[in-house]
């Protein structure tokens, strides 16, 4: 069993090993330029833990742990034209330091090489690689839809919503976790059951980052809070909020969402105490430590010792405890 | 053997069963709506060709044949939003009808689809198929980045735009010959040899097309012309007239083109004029010719008797002679 740390290492190492053409520059500058940005790496560390879990080979997973995150930043490329985002991982966004049409462009090749480079993983494990592959990168678009979608509606359910993340952000960690597993000769019900636990840890992980936009502390965070109350996001407390609340409280609920004169200090205050007054931080939380339960159960069914589940338990509960 | 439109039926009905979800349906309605829009389905259908020529198996090249195919339309839909485009085959983009984050979007879906379906090939062949997918894939990119490029620069050389065209339309026809090849068990020498032929074949087709907007008849074309001249694309005879021309003339050029003032259909008599006092016309005819000849040559290479190549000289004929 190697650690958390060494996995991390192996994949930084192979991703700065990446060698990207020097021309055409405008498709694959913006391409290293994205993936030198960092990010935590979770998803092809993960993918190597699930690998190391059931005593396969890390070097043999490599490729579709490099795939994962390629494919990762690929999305986050996307969306961030999408979502007209200035700035990620505090540098400009690609669309911002290029321009958009070199970001669909670099992305669309981020995504063509994500599956080059899945298919350097050992051909015996190719077709279910592939499959699984395919199905998370279709699921991602389909949250992606779906959370865009969510915007110009005010209908949208709390199952939806969970829906949405479970496709959006729970999908891609279960594929890695799955991936992990394949590579590893595990069984079916394993794999199978390694991406429950992935995919609950991805919900809670999801409801976890809504609380702490509108709950947590700045400083322990180490970035901004408020964001999703400044642009009205329909997030788990936002959908409650609407749902739950009595008609004179929803209404000033939209009243404060319309109105563009308040500005985004007292907006915040405002709808935090309307959150607060409606226990929506509360039913939040119990929301995440249900998906966060469900999780650890997937875990705990899997026949290994525990000694090979522990890092999966640390790397849950550091997930979820970000703030703690 | 089957003749083209019996193999275009088959890519027909089997587009037509492409099943897509029918959520979200921002996602999969512009899909389904893009590959409805017709087209003459070159691809696949050569791919099939190749296929059949080398004695395989059509229906194991179905997936590969399909998948080429919506490979080709999501570069359409991506294309059509860097190109700000606003109708194609006769109808409104993508970014037109809908809009633009769903045209991102659906491409990325489509492309993952594309993947999907490619997997569907026979096993055997996987590792090759998509040796070439993913090679052609990016070369495609490679393309369209550098045909971007190009329009900020005054100083591209015909070298560098055969280059692109080669990488933008010449290397998707190649790498469909080169799959359908494949799928049949032909030799890695034939397959390459095919791909030559296919290579050479689509610098042709490009060329051709550069001709037929300034020279074409728009009655026989069935579609306008000018459409280069007006927005002063870098086209094959724009880059030499550019190159070719003594100073004086290039001035007259270049004022021309920088004058917005200037209507269409005046602007278009006088960079015609310009081309026929350069001899623009003809040289572009003879490197077409040149191309062609080589493709031709490529083709008379193969070890195979004469009648199963004779489908491919009459696509050859068919693609080149489109106004004659």
């Amino acid at each position: 069993m190697h650690d958390r740390q060494a996995l991390n290492a192996m994949v930084e190492q192979a991703l700065q090993h990446l060698k990207w053409p020097s021309k055409p520059e405008g498709l694959y500058a913006p391409i290293a330029y994205t993936l030198e940005g960092g990010g935590k790496r979770i998803r092809p560390v993960i993918l190597l833990m699930a690998c190391d879990m059931f005593g396969g080979d890390l070097n043999a997973a490599l490729p579709a742990a490099i795939a994962t995150e390629v494919f990762h930043n690929f999305t986050l490329l996307h969306d961030d034209i999408m979502d007209n985002a200035p700035t990620r991982r505090g540098k400009p966004t690609v669309h911002t330091r290029w321009n958009s049409n070199t970001a669909i462009l670099s992305g669309d090749a981020m995504l063509i090489c994500a599956y080059r480079i899945l298919m350097q993983s050992p051909i015996v494990s190719l077709p279910a690689l592939a499959e699984t592959f395919n199905r998370l990168a279709i699921e991602v678009c389909e949250g992606q839809q779906y959370d865009m979608d969510f915007e110009t509606r005010n209908d949208v359910s709390a199952e939806e919503y969970l829906n949405m993340i479970g496709l959006k952000t729970g999908a891609l960690i279960a594929g890695a976790l799955r991936m992990g597993a394949i590579l590893a000769g595990a069984s079916n019900t394993d794999a199978e059951t390694l991406a429950e636990f992935g995919m609950n840890l991805g919900i809670a992980f999801q409801l976890q980052d809504d609380l702490l936009d509108t709950y947590g502390d700045p400083s322990r965070l180490g970035k901004a809070v408020g964001g999703d109350i400044a642009c009205n996001k329909k997030t788990y407390l936002l959908i409650n909020a609407l749902t739950l609340a009595p008609t004179g409280t929803r209404k000033e609920l939209t009243l404060i969402m319309a109105d563009r004169r308040i500005d985004a200090a007292e907006k915040f205050t405002r709808v935090r105490a309307l959150y607060d007054k409606l226990g929506i931080r509360e039913l939040t939380e119990q929301k995440a430590s249900e998906y966060f339960d469900r999780a650890l159960a997937a875990l705990d069914r899997l026949p290994l010792d525990n000694t090979r589940k522990e890092p999966f338990k640390e790397l849950a509960h550091s997930l979820i405890d970000r703030q703690k």
